[in-house]
């Protein structure tokens, strides 16, 4: 007997909130496995605090201290220098999902409202916990502490005030405690250590000290202290808009025409494009904002592509930099040699800026330790945050495998002692999935990747090539210096004359050939 | 200077809806790519037609109508035979994200409240059109039919009725039309097409009518008039709930004792159960559900592990079973041996209940065509759902790599003629990602894929290993027959005797021995 649609759905239809969603799916969150959860943990917790603190204009430094209290149990403890959060605004960036100040078209290392409250429902899930919360702020010129423990009502996607206090603080920032069950520590290349190494490699203007729950205290101290310019909050460009994006913008901007809309909410657009857009399409853009239509939206999409603009402003992206990357290279991995390129601003998807920056290190302690060899590692970043998980479907793998590297004298690129450095710098970076763990392959993306790594391939290849040819021509003089005697010996024999000193002279000319083949190799 | 945190606040925090958090976050629903967002299009509606459909015990059938109408613009039309939709909750289905029916402990493709809602994102973020809703209902024995017109509003996550009336039907189910642009239908691996063909490998009993883009009518029958066995909610299994669940039962029952919050909310927990976990724990579970703190809550889970309990009720599990899986795989691949195996029930994360099944085919369609050389595919399912997308990442692609195929007679599997199917089982599948296409690698999960694909790859190894001897047997037997005569000639000579009509013997002897070949493969 069918049963009937009715009684189907009575029985079992829900509405969720996002939390309820999420503490149903947690994996969505990156939260599958102990050792991966700790880490998602530690992203999300150090690239809010990089991103406040950036913005605030404050060069970042971040305590952490992990501790174990029992199988499986930890308590983390996260304090940052940022400008810290508003009272008002605590239990919403703690315990709203979906809710956040990063919604803007800025630069900045998380953006999806997810980060600091999935960790609170993490807390909570395994260990029914509040979350505790110091924030200083400076308000009118006053620095202010308030503390508030926490808890997240998942049905309202709410938090619950269960105690708040004014306290002093030394400075502002945040300061957060949480426990955690269910999750583990880990030395591995998906750990929590190698986490805040790579994030180290990629921000050599931070510092971070660490107490680790075996009782090592890591200081990673500024390499380099450089304020990073901040990132500008960029309007998009007209070649990347959609016509669902001009028909959302109609619908909740406060302009009075559409025409001054498209002025105050695009870049690049002037009084004179106006008049150009109107041309191409014949639509009155003085008309109401809400009184555009589907396909005249369209007809201006289309329209705009065929108009010349000048590229997007590119000064909300900010790169690491060839200097700093070598910087930060060397610091962490002692190479024999390191090549680092940053290249020009591109656009994905019409009209979407980015860069790709690219470093590839050799010898010394680049690539990662398998048993007592070193294999290649590709290190994948976007706007400066390590990539961890999901390295398969990612575009920076993509592009790095696609190189044939034969051609640049790695004849087998798994088993070269090679760090291989790729970042992607976006305000809109497209990643796959929630976790934020890998960049979708867009084809403009992966061309910049493949470009960029060609480029430091290159170079290491040149110096590979040296040093072989550098090998081959010691090889050859060693040979000089041991045949020498023996045919002058031989020879001052044959001419019954005795043997002259030739030792000075010897060592001037293997001395000269040496000097000249580090020369060509320091080039 | 630093700017103060409640500037940073004010300018810029949001609360998202769901629907503006997809919006702005698409390809975490899985629509990157053009290809790929149709495929994931096709893999929504289907698997909701099927779930809708079997739900009501009724034999899925469905037809799809793809028009391409302009460049990378289509109008996707799909019916199906299901029990339909009742007309108040159609603007939620296909409008309110994180609304749905399948939030419950049972077995579904889907279940998740995101795939209806999100193909309709998608297309009017591609389009600006309405989705249009026929849905043929049975209320009170009566046959009735109501048309709709939806658009979603975004900013406030439901659905905004733009036409309504009241249509004749010919029977229940779900007819939807949504037009599509940035998408493209493909034939490759990814495509839908190959989707479709996949879903029919694992769901014999169901039956697509498929008319494509380019004016083919793709007839997919049923190889089965099996309908499969409803799949019954099960409670959860006291081994496999958390200290968190415990809790969020206890704020969320109507019970007003504890004991008897179990009792109904578990499987396997009886009276004389809940006797022996107060004595284990010394809590009283007479007190009022809301009264039970974090470490009660704690306290009873770890008992629960230490006591016994039949393993978790399986009839929530349904799989495809080995003899259906043959007939999907011969159907579509006309293999030259197949081998399947369903392995029986087992659990993850302590009381997930799970089945694994495999099945391996050789020769004749199998694998992928590369070029003109077949290589090896992975054909990986969840729930009878082929995983497209983020092979890399999933625990099947996993489980049948870690294999050592040269021990089955496999030396090279990347460009052997196989096609590996395999396929999990649950009521709670645990994805890696929003867009449902891998496994979660939970060591149990891994493990019995492990095992599943080690049965049929030796199966596979006995079928290769008798096919090399047979071969190697009628070489020998080619060779007797061409030198018997010879011999036989030689002889007769020698002893000066006639020549003795031989063949009728030989023929005997040859076919026996190639009889016996034959049997042997076939056994």
């Amino acid at each position: 007997m069918a049963r009937q649609a009715l009684d189907l759905f009575d029985e079992g239809f829900q509405e969720l909130t996002p939390s309820e969603f999420f503490r149903k799916n947690k994996q969505m969150l990156g939260f599958t496995g102990k050792i991966r959860s700790l880490t998602i943990v530690f992203h999300e917790l150090i690239t809010n605090s990089f991103d406040a603190a950036e913005e605030a204009g404050i060069l970042p430094e971040i305590k952490i201290d992990l501790k174990r209290i029992g199988k499986d149990h930890y308590i983390l403890r996260h304090q940052d220098n940022g400008p810290g959060i508003p009272e008002k605004y605590i239990p919403k960036v703690f315990c709203t999902m979906f809710a956040g100040s990063k919604f803007r078209n800025i630069q900045s290392r998380g953006q999806q409202g997810l980060g600091c409250s999935g960790c609170v429902l993490l807390s909570q899930m395994t260990t029914g916990k509040p979350v505790k919360v110091i924030s200083g702020t400076m308000e009118n010129g006053e620095l202010k502490g308030v503390k508030m423990t926490l808890k997240m009502d998942v049905k309202k996607n709410q938090g619950l005030i269960l105690e708040k206090e004014e306290v002093e603080v030394d400075g502002t920032g945040v300061c957060i405690e949480l426990h955690f069950k269910d999750v583990s520590y880990s030395l591995s290349e998906q750990g929590a250590y190698e986490y805040i190494r790579r994030t180290m490699i990629a921000n050599p203007h931070a510092r971070i000290i660490f107490n680790d729950p075996t009782g090592n205290r890591y200081v990673f101290n500024r390499a380099s202290d450089v304020i990073p310019p901040m990132p500008k909050e960029v309007l998009p460009h007209p070649w990347g808009v959609t016509a669902d994006d001009l028909i959302f913008m109609a619908k909740h901007t406060d302009k009075r025409r559409f025409g001054s809309m498209l002025k105050s909410n695009l870049s690049r657009m002037s009084s004179k494009k106006i008049k150009e857009l109107e041309e191409l399409t014949g639509i009155d853009l003085n008309k109401r904002p809400k009184d555009m239509k589907w396909e005249e939206a369209e007809q201006i999409v289309e329209a705009f592509k065929k108009m010349k603009f000048m590229s997007p402003p590119t000064s909300g992206l900010i790169p690491i930099g060839e200097e700093q990357i070598e910087k930060g290279m060397k610091e962490i991995l002692q190479p024999e040699f390191t090549a680092t390129v940053t290249r020009k601003p591109k656009t994905y998807r019409g009209g979407i800026a980015f860069i790709v920056e690219a470093g590839i290190a050799y010898g010394g302690n680049s690539g990662r330790l398998v048993g007592d060899q070193r294999k290649a590692e590709i290190m994948r970043f976007a706007n400066r945050v390590p990539l961890t998980f999901d390295a398969g479907s990612c575009a920076i793998t993509e592009g790095v495998k696609s190189l044939d590297w034969k051609r640049y004298g790695i004849r087998d690129l798994e088993n070269a002692p090679i760090s291989i450095f790729v970042n992607v710098v976006s305000t809109n970076v497209p990643y796959l999935s929630t976790g934020k763990q890998s960049v979708s392959p867009e084809p403009e993306i992966l061309g910049e990747i493949r470009q960029a790594t060609m480029i430091v391939a290159r170079k290491l290849y040149k110096y590979l090539r040296k040093k072989k040819a550098a090998k081959e021509e010691a090889q050859r003089a060693k040979i000089f210096e041991s045949y020498v005697p023996v045919i002058i010996k031989q020879a001052a024999l044959l001419a019954e004359r005795e043997e002259p000193d030739y030792r000075e002279l010897l060592d001037t000319v293997t001395r000269r050939a040496k000097l000249e083949i580090l020369g060509g190799i320091t080039e």
